[in-house]
């Protein structure tokens, strides 16, 4: 027989990996819903008509779409059959796996805006699922995280961004990291000093690698992409940003892109918001202003976010931004928001990596009680019931096996107290705690023994 | 443009059903803990040379199949093509999605039998998808709840199994239910005492119907399957138990199984299973005998175990039992096991009919921090971080608007206190602590208004 394989790109997360990726869920979900957001879940599927086309050309081919139910090819045509799988697709496919937490969310938002109350703040912590050619990092399916609020375009929300991401790391026990913000009006309105107004695109596509491939190769870029000399010798002054504080960056700004509205409103946006942080009482803020923050998606139109945890090399483990309109592509315009994305899998290398786990987030079982034959289970029994009583998480080796089998069990699953129940014990009631840690013993009553490992 | 809907079948959980769900698989989940078992998630998509042949044949048809990635039709000749739906799957599919979490963890079990400790407790929380026609209370992605624990035949698993089931209904609240337990070797006995040897698999699946159908019906299904009216009327004593004790039963099928060694056994492990529940000191059993008892799933072996909830007309909330060879399918022969499954979508909606939700986990946001112009929100924003330190879920309304809209706000919301801030409070620092539910306001300074919405 063929031993069972996994689909490629593809994980199981057996105990103590689970217990860490719980740390991280649990402590993302109570920030979230500390600061208001409220819970959404959508269903795994959905049509293809809500998926296509939302997320590029790429992203159209990565979508993992699902045969439909039944007989799916009754009805085909031989023109049908033999007209490639680009055409076949939707003739034998109507429903794919979601692809990210925005479209469906923006679906949510078109088929409930009746009953939603503006602004709507939801999180959302599912997974989703992408055909990507599977690499170190890389997975068809993966967590996502994300906290968005929509229907306001105060800047308060990108404060309270802010604010949340120093909550979620500081939670977390991520204390090192930086998180970047810039606006995109800024950078269009570079574009604009520089002599290619309009062009952000292009120019946010090649500064994007600028911490990958550097300065050089980046003006290279754009020089392949048609921006004049004159463009480039404009650049100049954004590379000269690095290191400095917010407020000198802020003033610099103001002075270079003097000429362009948009930008002096993007610099005005990221002053607001830094102000009303400040309003906060925010103590060691770790947010960096940069103006070469790009960012991918192209539907950002104000702030954007990114977060890096220092002392690794792990791409970014949050990101997100302003975008002006959610469901446009769904016939509901004009709806603003913000969002922020957390990437549970690599904030989880970056932990494993930095050993910030708290050891609670690895413990499972905390006791095993190990009767040494069938008598001693009237002690046993009741002790488990009342340990678990006490929130504790107990459970008993269920065979009658050699004592040395037992402990065996208990280091294996890393299980830190044993308490040992013979004949001796039942008669005195006085039972054996053992720390399997130290090795060390004691007698103990039940009493102490609950108290002693709930301690 | 088409308004987007979803897939047939499936559903958006908004916040206030998300937060009463939550609530249910924080507490199975906890509970599961106590009890010492350990989470394990697999992926949503397994092969399909995993998933088929292992829920028969309708199980098969209902698996909901992944459109290979790329160019999948590229290599087919036209005899695939036209080969029909069932031949022509294989070759453009070869990944499906998750239909139970029985059969991935019986893959995860064999593809780490190297690294487990046995006896090896896993609990896993994750949606199932099938392809069934949707009903009221049948949908294609619902959300299992397993615990198991495979690698031995101790009945004390049998009886940690029914204490863990009493704890998670007495956690969520739910009092009032019924745990049913039978053995599968009783009704291999019964089927052996009443002369169809071998047949207790036909017997099963018509004594399954009892409930719904009545025992004349169920008679009349075993006549036409060529039980004889001998054999049927030896099953006479099976209906003369019910509303009888436990010791009753046990002591009436010993003597109306005596001659079967299978059904004494079964008696035997049924008893002995008791016997440790009692030693526990469970208080309020729920554990009811019922000889009747058959669940449908052909593979288990031992215990069987059905939990419904009293007063309400909704299916079983909970089943599962005692199956002896867990991975056969996979080719590793020979692992014991018994599990307990919870469905919360009916958990779920037990819990809304009876209305035993604790009014915390409808709970969202606690308290609307209401600056009335920004000089106030020099207040009002430390405040909220204050309160959020507290662990309060907090928020303030992001836009400049009207108090009447920002109270309208916090009632949509179901928020109980707002907190008002207007040019007077900022000069005193007394400010307005408003119950959104009794109408009250009082005049306080922040430090009480954290504890008081703390306590």
């Amino acid at each position: 027989m063929q031993k069972p394989t996994l689909p490629k790109g593809t994980r199981d997360f057996g105990p103590e990996q689970m217990r860490k990726r719980l740390f991280i869920f649990d402590t993302i979900r109570q920030t979230f819903q500390r600061f208001g957001f409220q819970p959404l879940e959508t269903p795994s599927m959905e049509n293809l008509s809500v998926l296509t086309g939302k997320y590029g050309e790429e992203g159209d081919q990565l979508l993992f779409k699902i045969l439909n139910s039944g007989d799916f090819a009754a009805g085909l045509t031989d023109e049908d059959l033999q007209a490639g799988s680009k055409k076949l697709t939707p003739k034998i496919a109507e429903k794919g796996l979601r692809y990210d937490l925005t479209v469906p969310f923006a679906r949510y938002v078109v088929m409930n805006r009746g009953t939603l109350t503006l602004p709507f703040k939801r999180y959302q912590m599912q997974p989703v699922w992408r055909g990507d050619r599977p690499a170190k990092g890389r997975y068809r399916e993966f967590y996502q995280c994300d906290a968005d609020v929509v229907g306001t375009d105060s800047l308060l929300c990108e404060a309270e961004i802010v604010l949340m991401v120093h909550e979620v790391f500081r939670n977390l026990g991520v204390i090192d990291f930086t998180l970047k913000i810039n606006n995109r009006k800024i950078l269009a309105g570079i574009a604009e000093v520089i002599g290619v107004p309009g062009q952000e695109g292009t120019l946010s596509v090649a500064i994007d690698k600028l911490d990958k491939i550097g300065r050089e190769k980046v003006l290279d870029e754009l020089r392949e992409r048609g921006f004049s000399d004159d463009s480039i010798a404009n650049l100049e002054p954004m590379f000269n940003l690095a290191g400095k504080s917010i407020s000198q960056v802020l003033s610099q700004l103001k002075t270079w892109l003097d000429s362009s509205e948009t930008a002096i409103r993007g610099v005005s946006e990221l002053e607001q918001t830094i102000q009303l942080v400040d309003q906060y009482g925010l103590v060691d803020s770790q947010v960096e202003l940069d103006p070469t923050l790009a960012r991918g998606l192209s539907y950002y139109t104000g702030a954007i976010f990114e977060v890096k945890a220092n002392g690794v090399s792990i791409g970014s483990v949050s990101g997100g931004g302003r975008y002006d309109n959610l469901t446009g592509a769904f016939g509901v315009p004009g709806l603003s928001g913000v969002g922020i994305s957390f990437g549970v899998d690599r904030i989880y290398d970056v932990m494993d990596e930095l050993n910030l786990f708290p050891a609670s987030a690895g413990q499972g079982t905390q006791v095993l009680v190990v009767p040494f034959d069938t008598e001693a289970r009237s002690v046993a029994l009741p002790l488990l019931n009342r340990l678990r009583s006490a929130g504790l998480s107990a459970e008993t080796y269920p065979d009658m096996a050699k004592i040395k089998k037992m402990l065996d069990y208990a280091n294996a699953k890393a299980i830190p107290y044993v308490v040992l129940i013979g004949s001796e014990e039942v008669q005195t009631g006085m039972l054996t705690l053992k720390n399997m840690v130290t090795g060390e013993q004691q007698k103990l009553d039940a009493d102490t023994i609950v108290t002693r490992i709930g301690a």
